[in-house]
């Protein structure tokens, strides 16, 4: 594998025990219908493996894809084959949650994987699969199950992290640093999870005990009003399943998250980051909102790519997710773009576009999607997180009376 | 790859012209459910993909498995869960065969894979495949789809086959002995499977214009009478769906082979290469036919999973196929066992426990299990072949009247 035997075995571990906390007895699948393991990643899914079945798996079912392979479908089917998703593969997901399996995912996208394929085919191939996984999509918003997203470098990802450095010594670097940003690396890691745990349970708490009515972002090229849904409950670190099982969605995990009303986001919002979004990069992207709706946009690279997002469907124009990371967050401190979702949404403040988690309503988890509409959260097959964050960054909160209370200064939590 | 690319890409080319003989606008699966692509022949699939998509395949879709994961499994999964198969999956190939897809089988299984592994559990997870399976594989064993079986050297395969050999030299060496005996390593290979075909369609035609009754087998340790269905047809190369998709399912093939009855079989029989089942190794098989059922069996090493095979079902009791190649065949020639039925078939004449393939029967495609059974065709969840070919194998066909012809004298064709 690489130089750290023992910390790929520690952070497989956290994977299993803090990440999914995988009971006994439990299915496990690693790899989803969407985003199946890349092959070159199967030493460490063997690591992952036989952490699970250590923890007592029933069975591992582990769905692996050759990215390049991937590549080839984009550019050469034929276009109305992208519009087909497999069913029963959708089915098989389906069912697998329906019977209490757990689901770990290894997110590690090329970001210049689909470079020069038409981002037409690569929406429709995108809209095929959200639409197929719906209901799948729409159990795991609800946490429904335990589930979690982590990663591992692939040689296309590292070379995009680490361009500067000789080809052979990039995937151990970004290995460094998936297993710092994890805590993988030092002599406890459970014991530091559990404190880092403490620390956004902490979060969570002071701001629900603000309760909010809105949040003022100001930034260059930001000025921003996002109403909060009434009964939104701020989240961070650990959810909790239906029956009980006590997870930790992502790995890592800095942020803070709640929920907007859909209808309640105002003014212009600048991306600080690039997006990599099925498999292109968006960058310098600009959003403008009235009434909660995104009535203008725009990207200096990546426009048709941004377009076909927004445009999936109609909750695609809307926020389902607005989350808080501070600059001196043990990854922003890498001082690092990642072109992974799931490191940039932890260096920096970031919104998503699409599906609202209803566990950010107080009682959210038992209600019907009308329900959960009239209480003002947005629904989408999508979700998408885009970072905001930056060292200028200022939030405000304002409270049911009026008043306005530091929130977010210089880029750092302000209290 | 390895260094012969353009080797492989003509053996990649034939796969998909020749072997499935691919139609533009057919969607193609490589992999199949119970048979994935390893991992690390990713490389490989990618060439068969590229081609696939220069024949017009309309989408290509890549089942791959790790073999150190599979292990796992068999290994450490919960009893029960080795019993059931994931129907979602079995589904979705049969849908894609009802939809007119084709199959693409990489079969490179690492023939030490499973050992220390209780043949018990290994056993109740083949039978799950094969009836999760069993539609789908009714349909292939009656060609009403176009597919292939190739292969492809894997490191723990390529160890087994050439252990002499240092270990960055023996992937090379089987590469070589693969791309020799599909002709992919020659001027034309394309000329040579055409000219390769015809002398086998002229063998099928010689054996069915006698239209033997009866095959007599002497050998060292075997002496079987095998009648022959009545309708029998002799088949080599070539198969045609009911579509008329000419395709030809093994590359290498050298055989030519027929049905026995079902109830015809009588004596003993010796097998002459030790066989690789569901990652065991079966060595010295002996078996006992009475009225064409298998009553006695032995074998030196691996005889419960021996047992595990013949007691499958009713069927696995009884024989299957009747298949001749002479030792003087291209495979046969290299000497070398390939601990792979693919190849080790094609270099000595075997039988097969299990299910008959229906397009050895004049008009069989076309009838049920009920009319099959009536003309002696055997039935089963299961489909192995064994070898029994030797240089000290002697064949005599029986006629309708009773005289004996010479059809194989020292392990070759007697005329």
């Amino acid at each position: 594998l690489s130089p750290h035997q023992s910390h790929l075995e520690r952070y497989a571990e956290l994977a299993i025990r803090i990440g999914l906390n995988l009971q006994p007895g439990q299915v496990l699948y690693i790899g989803s219908a969407s985003t199946p393991v890349p092959v070159e990643l199967a030493p460490f899914a063997r690591l992952l493996v036989s952490k699970a079945y250590d923890a007592g798996a029933r069975r591992v079912f582990v769905q692996f894809q050759d990215e390049q392979i991937s590549r080839m479908t984009m550019e050469r089917a034929a276009e109305e084959a992208l519009a087909e998703f497999p069913l029963h593969l959708a089915r098989m997901y389906e069912e697998a949650a329906d019977n209490g399996a757990a689901f770990l995912v290894v997110y590690a996208p090329n970001p210049d994987l689909m470079q020069g394929v038409d981002p037409k085919r690569l929406t429709t191939a995108a809209r095929a699969s959200q639409k197929a996984l719906v209901r799948f999509s729409g159990k795991l918003s609800n946490m429904d199950f335990n589930w979690a997203l982590i990663s591992a470098p692939t040689d296309g990802w590292a070379a995009k992290v680490y361009p500067g450095l000789p080809s052979g010594e990039r995937t151990e670097a970004l290995w460094r640093d998936i297993l710092y940003t994890v805590r993988a690396d030092n002599g406890d890691p459970v014991a530091a999870w559990q404190e880092h745990l403490d620390l956004l349970r902490e979060r969570a708490r002071y701001l629900n005990e603000r309760r909010f009515r809105r949040l003022h972002y100001r930034a260059p090229g930001t000025d921003l009003s996002l109403e909060l849904a009434d009964a939104h409950l701020w989240l961070g670190g650990e959810n909790d399943t239906p029956g009980g099982i006590t997870f930790v969605p992502n790995l890592p995990t800095e942020e803070v998250f709640s929920v907007p009303r859909r209808d309640g986001v105002n003014g212009t919002v600048r991306a600080t980051m690039p997006l990599n979004y099925n498999g292109r990069l968006i960058e310098d992207i600009e959003l403008r909102f009235e009434g909660g709706r995104i009535v203008d946009y725009k990207a200096s690279s990546g426009y048709e790519t941004l377009k076909g997002l927004i445009e999936t469907d109609d909750g695609s124009h809307y926020l389902g997710e607005v989350a808080l990371v501070p600059v001196d967050s043990p990854i922003a401190r890498l001082n690092r773009l990642f072109y992974n979702t799931l490191f940039d949404e932890n260096a920096a403040c970031h919104l998503a576009i699409g599906r609202a988690y209803p566990p950010c309503l107080e009682g959210g988890t038992a209600m019907s999607k009308e329900e959960l509409l009239r209480h003002g959260l947005n629904d989408s097959i999508t979700h998408v997180d885009f970072m905001i964050g930056s060292a200028d960054l200022e939030i405000d909160g304002e409270t049911a009376n009026g008043e306005r209370v530091p929130v977010f200064r210089a880029g750092k939590w302000a209290f």
